[in-house]
């Protein structure tokens, strides 16, 4: 599992004074940022490894300004070129929301789907959760 | 169906030159505004009438800065106190993303789900599409 | 003058239940598309011809989700590979916040400012405006 | 001088392949927190003691995805009812944006500036900066 903290941003708040759904997908991306090293250790934009097929995010209480959020992730599928990232936010001892994101190995220049590679398949799958 | 038509903004593209995931749920909101004005036409944010629940994108092609979008908007599932927005991304005459929201008429000080009233129920109904 | 009008989106609004500060540099960088076009008529990414050097936003009255809002943009300086955009918000017949850009003329290869062309001088002559 | 380091968000950058001038007003926002608790020590949305009525930023260099950046904030003035907070972004030990803000204590039942009590006016000054 792979854990980040930090404070809700002001301007992720939303005229019903609490955190706008629109924020949580950026937050989820954030935390990422782990799994984007496996496949571009150096983050290269111009030869970026990864596209984004689907999220799917489940609301399930309502995330305020005051305290602070942590993000966990997991890997929960992991397929020929896709994989399946689950995510969960946590904030007062509360799971507030949770979310899958599929990715795709991709190569831009050729617009096609790349087999994920064994050495990244074996880091994916340290972080492996199994949803029923 | 509702539309809406828009330039893309600068700062949703992101470092693989094109629209990033996240401008998207943004979109869909933005989208929805004729459907909030459905259940509060003031948009009083001080008497909210719905939360979101769930948001479920699929993404089909890259999006690009340089030509307009268009949102179009539906509803796709109307229950007691939930219903669901089928919304599609057009760029270029290409269908470049789709994704479901669902909302449930709220009560925010009793934090309950509320039937959604015949009268709006009505309206939801004029913009209805069947999705196998 | 160019203007373009829009509804507030739903995300801009923060827990003050008035659109945040944030939000104003976003709808600037909106409203200058046309003055990018003066300078790369295709939006060309890997070719960008300018780079951001200041912004100074004043914040007049606070701006709400209800009502649409319109930008107003004009040319207050031209330098020799610089130039200022002054824009301003406009809400329901109120001036609401007005802000300069610094834009300088650029090239990110070799990292130098560089003379504004005397084609674009002209296109952006059209929509000078005299501030004291 | 308050501080905080967080890792550049994916979605920040733009079609340069840089941070986006954009996310910038975010950042100082949120390095700003500590600020706003010395005013609202629970963050109490209802009760905001505060407006901003101007920022003012300047780009020194170009802000990238793959080093951690460090906002640092000081107060570089205090009037009777607003206060100035100026704000420098770190990456790669460079200085590559800074910025100044002005808040002034208000209450937005009257849309009145209040005078900053002394209480809270000594916790700015142990963060005052001189700049000339």
């Amino acid at each position: 599992m792979l854990s980040i903290k930090f404070d809700v941003r002001f301007y992720e708040t939303d005229g019903l004074q609490h955190v706008g759904n629109t924020a949580l997908v950026g937050w989820f991306e954030t935390a990422r940022l782990p799994i984007f090293k496996f496949f571009t250790p150096t983050l290269d934009l111009n030869n970026w490894p990864l596209i984004l097929a689907n999220y799917n995010v489940d609301f399930l209480e309502q995330i305020y300004l005051a305290d602070p959020v942590e993000i966990k992730t997991w890997i929960s599928h992991i397929g020929n070129s896709s994989f399946v990232v689950y995510q969960e936010v946590w904030q007062s001892d509360t799971k507030k929301a949770k979310g899958t994101t599929t990715l795709v190995r991709f190569d831009y220049a050729s617009k096609k789907a790349v087999r994920i590679p064994d050495d990244i398949r074996a880091m994916l799958e340290e972080h492996k959760i199994d949803l029923e």
